[in-house]
């Protein structure tokens, strides 16, 4: 039985993580609950699920509906309490499903803690990923990856030896507005932004994966999860998301993982990676597949993607700045309060008033974030 | 370094495994080089390869240029002579690259001999699958596949465990004749037949790839390599021939191996599975490829192919007619004495007049291998 404390139960991942836990009740068991502010869902998720303790990480929360929940169940409120609810004893794996640089410090408590990690929060790695490899590799966890894309490539390199490894592939959609230059991108609303053509996800992903930024975000993830050099880690478009990505060896074979574009795949092959588990949901119809096909990224109307690379490859806290402006860029444009094709442009002024600093602490990597963040804020206030 | 002997140097697969020793001298080496009968061509690959042992397999062959080189070379005459060459101490790894059912007695010999085995003789498997395997798993022998789809396949289930694997699922070209009827392909000529959209092969696998009677036989082989029931082989047309093959696991995830269509590929797979050989050859360019498709066979017209699925479900001594009788009506038809869509009704004619044996010895497998022979033989004259 494998014991997991759910970090963003009432998000995208979370619930779907639930479902795979549901579905697999002989061998998962939900030993944490932990959610926003989210109070309705979560009540709900814990009386169906159980958990010994349920945490609430926004501190302003003190509804009737939670005291009620804290009446029945083991409640913790704050956001300490997710990193310290990663201690618990009972738990065998932390899902992190945290969006966001609110992800990091969970991520290392629970490394300290020598809990093996299934990591959705792709920005935990982004801003900290060298600090947060050496650390796991101390303490001996294993972090399994959720997104599809690099599970597809954990999925590719099962087996085989490192040094056989060219490159690693990784396949985006291209997003919902694929083919479309700059000059059409000006005035788009951010209802167009979240009709993402192939996976349906949280708000945040969604908008990155229209910048592109979501990809040169998976970049930096997979350079740090599988140890790889940044010159050997290319992006293709494939706008079917059928293929998730791929491996390419020394020999020329390449390898390929495809699936649904359904994310309880990549969560339970996270959560119980030494054996596969039989699907709750529906399998691909090659007979009924459209075709498959590729084209290189647009790097210049997606210039995010390449602004990713350059941070990627300045290194030490330029990609936690290019996170923090990210972050708060693309809540500002979700709130309407800049344009879409400001997000990279911001990014992109934070990134040059940067003064990186080479082997961040984790210290140096909070002020950085709140350094960014201030600074991307005070430029939004200037462009409304 | 590896010692390989070479069963069947002159032929296609022969002479690209010598091209992948060529390339990786401080791997390979040569120990044993074996023909039929082109002399000319072993004598070139005797002086550049310099092997221990020299094998013509045709007894008849008696020329000035044979001496000469049984002068400089230990040389070795007659078809037995193959099979005892297995037995060579100072040979690590054989290659059966020989076509037919004449590569079964060898096959056994270096599975006795306690050799490694890179497989490209299919029919090994076709006619005489479960003894092989058998034999092999008692002497703690390797049998390491050739054949691009199953090589696909092996590097698909690198890492995975065996209770995770839903089916395989063998990609087939669909030949020259895809998307042709019956009435259209009454009159093919051999010339059609032989040009083959993506591979260059051998004639007997070419015409048998026109059929689609090649990807049957593949079938029944992946039957015994991976120890998989035939309710869980499916084959798939993918006319690019980009994806060699695929796995699909119970979770719904699949995984595929893509590379361009050279046998050097596999080959080397096959002769170094420990691990992957940089390429001497070029690389996938994903930015150039075409839409990768997807269609269901089309069984009624490419009728061999069913035919194949029923041998192998029959079992015993079936799959050993199924494979006689093509080596035959295919040796018929290169010599133009039978039409094309007679291949596949002659077959169908032995195989109803064949009593099966289930769990056949090798006498039972020779001595059907000679009664189906004969059979098609005497078939072939009446339709002449």
């Amino acid at each position: 039985m494998i014991r997991v404390a759910i970090l963003g139960s009432t998000g995208s991942i979370g619930k779907q993580a639930l479902s795979v836990i549901e579905a697999n009740p002989e061998i998962f068991q939900v030993s944490v609950l932990s959610a926003n502010r989210n109070v309705q869902l979560l009540s709900e998720q814990a009386k169906k699920f159980r958990p010994d303790k349920v945490v609430i990480s926004d501190e302003t929360v003190d509804s009737n509906q939670f005291k009620k929940l804290c009446f029945e169940f083991s409640c913790f409120q704050g956001a300490e309490s997710i990193s310290s609810s990663a201690f618990y004893e009972k738990t065998d794996l932390v899902l992190n499903a945290l969006v966001g640089f609110a992800g990091l410090l969970p991520t290392l408590a629970a490394i300290k803690a020598g809990k093996n990690i299934a990591l959705a929060n792709k920005e935990t790695l982004v801003a900290g990923g060298k600090l947060v490899m050496e650390c796991a590799k101390f303490h001996n966890v294993n972090i399994f990856p959720v997104d599809s894309e690099h599970s597809a490539i954990a999925q590719c390199l099962s087996g085989e030896n490192a040094s056989g490894v060219k490159r690693l592939i990784l396949t985006a959609s291209g997003g919902p507005f694929r083919g479309k230059k700059k000059d059409q991108l000006q005035q788009v609303s951010v209802e167009e932004c979240l009709k993402h053509p192939n996976w349906a996800m949280g708000p945040k992903i969604t908008v990155d994966s229209a910048t592109l930024i979501n990809k040169g975000l998976e970049v930096i993830e997979a350079r740090w999860l599988f140890d790889v050099g940044y010159d050997k880690i290319d992006v293709i478009v494939h706008p079917q998301s059928i293929i998730h990505s791929m491996v390419e060896f020394i020999d020329g074979s390449v390898k390929a993982q495809l699936g649904r574009p359904d994310m309880r795949l990549p969560i339970q092959y996270a959560m119980n990676p030494k054996g596969r588990l039989a699907a709750s949901f529906d399998n691909l119809d090659f007979n009924k597949m459209s075709s498959l096909t590729f084209e290189r990224p647009d790097y210049e109307t997606f210039s995010g993607l390449s602004l990713a690379y350059q941070a990627a490859k300045i290194g030490g806290t330029a990609t936690c700045v290019l996170n923090a402006a990210n972050e708060v860029a693309v809540h500002e444009f979700l709130n309407r309060r800049i344009r879409f094709l400001q997000i990279v442009d911001l990014i992109a002024t934070v990134l040059l008033e940067h003064k990186p600093i080479q082997e961040p602490t984790l210290e140096d990597l909070v002020s950085t974030d709140i350094w960014a963040r201030n600074l991307t804020q005070e430029l939004c206030k200037g462009t409304v």
